[in-house]
């Protein structure tokens, strides 16, 4: 049994659903907590039919957080090239959580060891370009502004806000690059940039749609425009598949064997090369931080479907 | 330019080796410090023609060394099944050196982080089936004997017992996994198995065929019968891009997006899904441990031949 | 009120005993886990007076464990001299657990950071002089039995032998250390004769005159004869304050202030230098491994009779 | 041969110099780097004469720098009790560097192990009473006036600005302990308290001075009124062996024997109970961070007076 249609993709996310009673809704920001933890929705965008399958309530909007950390990679390599951005950046899966900075005391030099876990992330949104932390932020939503062919896509300012306050963990891992040359610049700067892309806000309709652009090697689904060179889509889809899914992306390759992206507000960017991009929204997250209903989602579909690229 | 010829892939072996120079033999066992620095050979079987190209003195033995963690893994797997093998070694990749123990200490409970380290595949050729330590090894070198089609495939003893005598460090791992129940039995024992495991020999196209099995998704390229069931295979597969190239291993899926698992011999098995099963022999290695023309052949056969997964 | 009398002694033992309830026997060895966990002893070797006031069942034996690093260690610097000694082993404290093995391999090079953690007490013990394992152990046991008065001190076979089966811990961290050339020989034959000299018996009275040697600056208190040059037993003293009590040696600088190493067997040494040697055995432990009681005793001692030496 | 005069004390200076030549100026921050590397001056104040005997360029000033922790530790525990503190802040040594963020991260919970390290020393400034920044710091400043019996005692404000521009670890530190609760506040405001408490300036004699007191047990050594509680001063000499002399406070403590603490500035503030208080400045630093030439001058002084405590 394949899945082609919406009542396919139903189906799935209704059984899926049955999981997110087992997890729970990430509280640390006041904002993220107030959601409904039963909220599951899915879009998936085929390629071939240029057209979009979804299921569940597929207009909840929701903040991308950690996804995020792939489109903006994208767009720095854009800027400053490869060898610039991997120069300051390591490019290898890590055992450690996605917030923790005891690696990069003990790297030598230190030196995130990815742009997916947060240290990397900062130091990748510190190198985009921009005359002024406003045209930073402008090319930053722009930017993703493009890949989801919406050019009104926004931060949602009370996540932003209420992040910026209570960032103080990403504030240290920022001073300690700072120390180490990693970055440069003002942090608080920093801070305010990263903290609106993480509250970069869209359905899961749009995160499909974004996914499909990767799948295409960088090219708009539409148009086949390049949106983002081959070389750099690539970049990103690799790095999905060895450290998208935090501490779990072992075992999410193995399972499901797709390049995907999730966040702590319960969103996964998921990237069938070829085929179709995958938008999923479940904020219900299992303990390594993954929406718990959304990779079952996934499970399915690359079962049914057999997405794995392995 | 793509390459389907002896000359074509003895061109790029030929340009390959000229980065021998840039790298060192193994110096830590001395039967591998005796190689040719500037040794290399590699061959490539393509499934649908059933037939191998090559280059270099392809008939040059190697032994596997690490490359047998993928190997062994997969028999174990089929020995004691996936939830069994994964309950005791985890799935996800590691920052870690490959020979590191400081992880089995701060990770509570203690456990491996994956079959690709030292301490996983110790912990992995623990849990093969066998009366006795000789019942063990023996279904050992018999499955690698079906993968390469050849039932006289055997070990180096004089790697082997080389090996056994200094392998404290390993020693120490396999007392500390004791400690935690990690691994049951005698540790001398373990480590005797282990060292003749990694002494297996063989050449570069005995390589590639044990690669072919696992681009079918663990069938015979000449039979179609299955050696390994295919979704063992494709554990296997997976493990190899997240793990398999020690702390290249994200860089690798980066530049040549393919499975591959590489040895301190120089050895490297790598397999392009559907395709292809690659076999390489480089003894001269980069600073991670991986042969650094091996790598080169890779690169340059994945670019010509578009063979990345991502 | 001051304790000089066996009568106030036992005063301060009744009060701290009310404490043996919050603590646990240490289980790890069977031997070792079917003590009394109420049991608590204590002996004070007065220098001047020559003589010793007691408390609680005296007569209670029991095995040294850690406590017999720092006795070891005196007879290793004699044996091998201090630069030799802390050439291997380090002179600092860490505030890891002591039977950790992470540092052995963070540090560069590999050295453990001082003789009271497993590590190095392993280290100490590996170099000790002798034709024979056999003769290394006969120094041992003759050298202590010199401390305390008593040649035919010996060590508890059921508890050894109990301990030997299931050293696999100090094994992983002896083959780390023959691995970083940190000692060498036979792994096996070190684990027996450490595991013999923790098994060393004796009871509380005993060691307060252990203690009384270190308190003399290493002349025997009743002949004033050298058994440890002055400067020995200083570094004796001197590590026992910064890392004698586990990870609770700061602390008990603090509170209590006197140089003192305790065992998981619920033995403490102690030493008020010039003044007296102290012994103390009981067996339920708080959470560092310290006894409980013991540490009560101690500080209520050093409280009542002003022994801080800060 | 002893130590009791001018000459004597300039004899041992002379000697001690000659090993400034193996160290080297702290250079990260520029006030400090602009030091004459051959300095070492030093003070003995004698408790039983109330005078003090000094030898080399006694007038020259320098910088606290970690010598301000103990003072300021002195002043906090008065504020905020014992308890208090120590709930917050460890008692432990660790064999981490001083400014390790590691330990923050794997202690569980965050809490720094001891007052002697950076992220300690923070979070004890952090505990100063004080309804504003500038009460708190004027409550340091007087009470390292009332140390030095010098009330004009004043902090070095291009060395506090020098150093409050590019505390960017210190800075890492704080926000991490902001996020674990361990600090609250503005952390722009404690690191400038930090910074001036660090850049308090004064020469030998005061320093020796300060040690006097806390020879005393906390009492003035000119009028005998108490300046810090006998408990709180004791708590301050414990640490000052366990964790004073950073990474080499156990080998100090061996070789010398006495309560010490340095900072980066070169400066060394000793105590021996009941007997003096020591003050040296000899800004070539060892590897460790110490004073190359003051410790050889402790080491001196100690074995000829025979001042170790142990």
């Amino acid at each position: 049994m394949t899945c082609h249609t919406n009542a396919d993709l139903q189906k799935i996310v209704n059984e899926a659903a049955l999981h997110t009673v087992y997890g729970e809704v990430a509280g640390y920001i006041p904002a993220l907590a107030e959601v409904n933890r039963h909220d599951l929705s899915a879009a998936v965008y085929n390629i071939k039919e240029k057209s979009c399958i979804y299921a569940g309530d597929y207009q909840n909007k929701f903040t991308l957080q950690s996804i995020s950390k792939v489109l903006v990679l994208a767009l720095a390599i854009q800027d400053m090239g490869s060898e610039y951005v991997f120069g300051k950046v390591g490019m290898e899966p890590t055992g450690e959580p996605f917030n923790s900075i005891s690696k990069l005391e003990t790297s030598i030099p230190s030196k995130p060891l990815n742009p997916m876990i947060n240290a990397g992330a900062l130091a990748v949104t510190n190198m985009i370009k921009g005359e002024s932390s406003d045209e930073k932020w402008h090319r930053i939503i722009e930017f993703v502004g493009r890949l989801v062919n919406d050019k009104n896509v926004s931060c949602n300012e009370i996540v932003a806000k209420s992040e910026f306050e209570t960032s103080w963990l990403n504030r240290a891992l920022c001073y300690f690059m700072k120390q180490h040359g990693v970055i440069n610049g003002d942090v608080e700067e920093l801070i305010d940039i990263y903290t609106r892309q993480c509250a970069i806000e869209m359905n899961c309709f749009d995160l499909a749609r974004a996914g499909a652009v990767l799948a295409l090697d960088g090219k708009d689904p539409e148009t086949y425009e390049e949106v983002i060179p081959s070389d750099i889509a690539r970049v990103c889809k690799t790095l999905m598949v060895t450290c998208g899914m935090y501490n779990a992306s072992g075992e999410f390759a193995i399972k499901v064997g797709i390049p995907a992206k999730s966040g702590v507000s319960g969103g996964i960017l998921a990237v069938v090369p070829n085929k179709c991009g995958i938008g999923i929204f479940g904020p219900s997250l299992d303990k390594r931080g993954n929406s718990i209903a959304g990779v079952k989602v996934l499970e399915m579909l690359s079962n049914r479907n057999d997405y794995s690229i392995f």
